[in-house]
């Protein structure tokens, strides 16, 4: 398939090389009366096709159009931090693939991924945002759908300090194997990979599978309350901590309104949340989590300060429509990460 | 050119038709350095060509896409307000046409309009919006570089109680043309024409035009401070307004701050403008004031409530980013517009 891989600074340093789908997000608010109507569950992400999706859309009210994707929104994270991050996913040459690498490019993340002339058009994800401001998720993978292994750049994973990858890959056997290609070529060159289990219907549809790598590839976990439940099969949290932290370096664990629980093999560090008045719309909200304790983690800070930075950002995307930040986290932060 | 007028419900009742440019918006934070380094008078709406259009969107930042279009995000204010209202302007089959149309139906406004399946791209206006939340726009016209004549159906016109016409039309004389077209058709079954001035540039740009229209053929005009100045080219507000009132049976003038001012050749109301803290985007103000006023006329109220209703529009839609409003404008006005 004929496509270019367009990789601007050859040379120039990564601090977190993101993996994962590349969508444009479609927000409107909608009902819970909505959601049962076209049989949603509530704050899922269901991958859906071309004819689902114009069903959705007709059924949907008046949309914004946002460049969204999970690992991309936390390479958006990390450039507001003042972190040097890049994206690789894949998108066509099309209306929405000119604005999901221009909303990058426009805001420093470096495009590592692949632009398609052929194939599906860019991918979408129509979000409904409830009052309570949960978002319920309907992805049409589009060019996405082809994310494989020949996308991934072992020259640009091997510029990255930490490569972050996210669990909805998982639910295509290429992008599985885009993932592992992306999981060797970071460990041949001395990097640490990061992973986001994303969805807890994900983590349940291909549990063995995540359990295997978390085990054996990966070094920093980043998931919510019921996705490690759902990897480990319990509804006891304390079983699940004991779980990750026998088998995973560094584990990240966030708790909504409880804030984040941090654990390695030797250590157990407690966040709280920050306090936000009238949440709007939570779509983003462990994405930026994952900006903001990278964005620590990459400069060396301690966890404690690591988990503070993830909530300041979680904190500012929920206050407003969007999955992206909207002002400068390093500045909301209190300033760069540094040690 | 090949079309398709796609009018959905030929008997259905249309309190209000807006006649205007179809435009989606891609809104972006910016500076006022920006804007001086891109060559733009802040406030202002200038018209590029493809190849601005390029070097503009490749120097703004990460966006947001909404729908658009002055006269159409009037008439979305309006269905806001419980009123009948339908859109005539011209989109191309592409991704950002099947978003206008789908954005007025999904809030309750018939499309009236054109499908081009050939020609120029659907519209777009690149929107900076500075610190100050004053917005700057550059109109690429696309599909709607062609409305005309022949794009006005007088059938759907006739159904129409009031026409309402944006002075964006007037940078073409095509859609000079369309104008005439409308408001003749209208004038024939007896029905009322409304203009908004739109952009005081505008006007300088076709003064003797605006003011031979507005003294034969306007029955409502809508008009800012700069604009009504701009029409009579005085600085002096009293003189404009007695200008004005001497040709034209009702006018409208938004004064920012100072709410607004209603003259007919008999009366003279002021209104005050709603208090609004932290003001975020500007953009649409003008439009949904004009929603507002005519919610309250169509529906027969007094010109001190129109204006009531102007301003509540007005007020929710510069208290957050996108032209439309998103909450339900009747419920926050206390009540659907009755006498």
């Amino acid at each position: 398939m004929p496509e270019q891989n367009r990789t601007r600074n050859p040379s120039a340093r990564i601090e977190v090389l993101g993996v994962g789908n590349a969508l444009v997000d479609v927000i409107s608010s909608s009902t819970d009366a909505t959601l049962t109507e076209l049989g949603m569950v509530k704050g899922s992400m269901d991958l859906i096709d071309e004819e689902r999706m114009a069903s959705v859309y007709a059924a949907m009210g008046q949309g914004t159009e946002l460049s969204g994707g999970s690992a991309a929104n936390t390479m958006a994270g990390l450039a507001s931090f003042g972190i040097d991050s890049a994206f690789l996913g894949r998108v066509r040459d099309d209306f929405l693939g000119d604005v999901f690498e221009h909303d990058l490019e426009a805001i420093g993340v470096e495009w590592a991924g692949s632009v398609a002339s052929e194939g599906p058009p860019t991918g979408a994800c129509l979000i409904l945002v409830t009052p309570d401001a949960e978002r319920t998720m309907n992805t049409y993978l589009g060019a996405s759908s082809l994310l494989g292994e020949h996308d991934v750049d072992p020259t640009v994973v091997g510029r990255a300090e930490i490569v972050y990858l996210e669990g909805y890959l998982f639910d295509r056997d290429e992008a599985k194997a885009a993932y592992a290609a992306a999981s060797a070529a970071a460990h041949d060159a001395g990097r640490r990979v990061a992973l986001t289990l994303s969805d807890s219907f994900c983590v349940v549809r291909h549990r063995a599978d995540f359990a295997d790598l978390v085990h054996s590839h990966v070094d920093i976990l980043f998931s919510n309350h019921d996705e490690i439940l759902a990897l480990y099969e319990t509804d006891d949290l304390a079983a699940a901590l004991a779980e990750v932290r026998a088998h995973c370096p560094l584990a990240v664990v966030t708790l909504g309104e409880s804030g984040a629980v941090i654990v390695t093999p030797d250590e157990e560090v407690r966040v709280p949340a920050e306090r936000v008045d009238g949440v709007v719309d939570t779509t983003g909200a462990g994405d930026q989590f994952a900006a903001g304790f990278l964005a620590g983690l990459v400069r060396g800070l301690p966890l404690s300060e690591c988990g503070r930075l993830g909530t300041v950002a979680a904190a500012e995307v929920i206050s407003h429509l969007g999955p992206r930040p909207q002002v400068d986290l390093a500045r909301l932060a209190g300033g760069p990460p540094a040690p």
